[in-house]
């Protein structure tokens, strides 16, 4: 097995801070869940099925939070937070069960995928009636503006991934391109979330701006850190086979950053095994330890605080809150998460 | 090869029909098609590509076109019919991307399928890609009600796929199990492209039910000739391999009124040919010998002779015109069409 990197440890408040917000949106989340529930359900078995294995595998709920944190710092009243925030959260589970087939993965927050159990094909439809129950859920919320933001995202979010999969095995790629990726495939949805709680809160726009440069920025620290984790947590660590990043070609800015620094051999290396991916441990290891050398996975987590603190300064234009230090405080977490 | 069946012949009149509808909606469709290679844009060289691939493969243009007669029947004379028009032929394009990668599909209209040239990964994120788009569109339209038919469609048919997969290989799935997969998996989108061009036209809810139900009946006559079709088109006619649902075990009126009209030994054969598919040509040629002997074929046209009678009649309510006489005529295209 390779070697698990001494990668920043998360200090207690930081692991906290994901409680906190689930116990201050404690009656809201759980109004979240039941319409989720609510949606998963067909006449067809393998749907509730299928929907409770990947809703259940649960995650952490952040981007429904995100969503309801912004009605509330925008002041909102009203009851459509709920549906939008469901929709939000139902948007980032099928863009999941279309990843793992695209990405051939078998293991999800620790749970075999529902490709490994059902199968593809029951993977990529059941994401489908996903799709179309978050856009049902949107249309309840009778918002245009929250379904035009939120249908961007749904296009922006597939073009990035198609992005990526055209960039897969080009040892090449720019830190700009692999931004772009990550801005559309993660940062979107991040910021889409969080702006739609401004929108119906009807916020004036100079919040909305705030709102949704916090979330992308935030979006952007999150990948980054997911994908210095990829080579740094242990699979019981992140619920996901560590590596997998490496074993399917994929190029993420730790090894942009790798090539970029390192020296002839190590580049001779990263071209082998990006070109013709490997599944053999030992090549991992010798990955992981050109990753170290060139410093790259600390160098990633340096630009994910620059992001954080754009995302820290995009809130400054609201007051004092407990709400405004929890979202500052989310940043924090989300730049020095293990997990 | 297998031999091919005298399926009833279209009568040249049958085949004008779509030209002459094509005719009249030239302009609108003309700007249909504009917005939709202006929503196939993208920096990832691939979206345009395979999007160009599938919508230049191009199909009748038959849903885009109920949405325009739809909203013409009931006077509109706005222009957001224009975009929810193309948003149905997206939301298709979108399931036809996905329903390759389920069917393992090689051909489509005569072309090889997107999933052969550029791989099932690459189909189901465009797919993706094309109903983000969708969405986008119709939020143009600026419509909830419409918004709320396009996507409760989109669940229904994503329901009715996952059902069709879950009766993949069952010989006893009954025939009204089928037409709740047909209802969901085909008939959704044509009702609903009928009922939003009446939407938007704000027309009195019974004209609403009757363009709905139009569509429906419709649909489920379309996708029961479809079927038919594919035992009885040869790969030039159908431009796609005919015997597709033979070889991958999936059960259609045909097959399920061979097996309920057949005699023990066609019984036996159906069974073991749907729990494990056969590649094999002289297979295909001994299932559509029992299909003929059971009369199968014709009494499959039967049924979609009754929901085209259905989808007449539902158009009772419109006064006397041009429009409502190529609606009719629309229907006799749909039940003896050869392609």
């Amino acid at each position: 097995m390779a070697e698990i990197l001494p990668l920043r440890r998360a200090k207690p408040e930081d692991t906290e801070i994901m409680a906190v917000l689930r116990q201050r949106f404690g009656e809201d989340l759980a109004a979240v869940e039941v319409l989720m529930r609510e949606h998963m359900g067909s006449y067809v078995a393998m749907i509730p099925d299928i929907g409770a294995h990947i809703v259940k595998a649960g995650g952490k709920r952040l981007r429904p939070i995100l969503t309801l944190a912004g009605a509330q710092i925008c002041n909102y009243d009203g009851e459509h937070h709920i549906a939008l925030a469901a929709a939000v959260e139902y948007m980032h589970t099928a863009t999941l069960l279309h990843d793992d087939v695209v990405d051939d993965s078998d293991l999800r927050r620790g749970l075999p995928t529902a490709r490994v159990k059902w199968g593809n094909s029951a993977s990529v439809l059941v994401g489908d009636f996903m799709l179309g129950q978050a856009f049902r859920m949107m249309v309840t919320a009778g918002n245009l503006r929250a379904l035009d933001v939120l249908s961007s995202a749904s296009s922006v979010i597939a073009e990035g991934e198609v992005m990526q999969l055209s960039q897969l095995h080009n040892v090449d790629m720019t830190e700009d391109a692999y931004l772009r990726v990550i801005d559309a495939k993660t940062a979107a949805l991040f910021a889409a979330a969080c702006e739609i709680g401004a929108v119906i809160a009807r916020a004036p726009e100079p919040e909305i701006e705030a709102l949704r440069a916090y979330g992308r920025n935030l979006g952007i620290a999150f990948q980054l850190i997911d994908d210095a984790l990829d080579y740094a947590a242990s699979d019981i660590e992140l619920g996901k086979n560590s590596g997998d990043d490496f074993r399917e070609g994929k190029i993420t800015l730790p090894v942009i950053l790798a090539v970029r620094r390192g020296d002839e051999e190590g580049r001779k290396f990263w071209k082998n095994v990006i070109k013709s991916p490997s599944d053999d441990p030992k090549d991992l290891e010798t990955a992981i330890s050109y990753l170290r050398k060139t410093n790259a996975l600390d160098e990633t987590s340096e630009r994910a605080r620059h992001y954080g603190e754009r995302a820290r300064d995009a809130l400054a234009l609201f007051p004092h809150s407990d709400l405004k230090r929890l979202l500052l405080d989310l940043v924090d977490f989300c730049v020095s998460r293990t997990n």
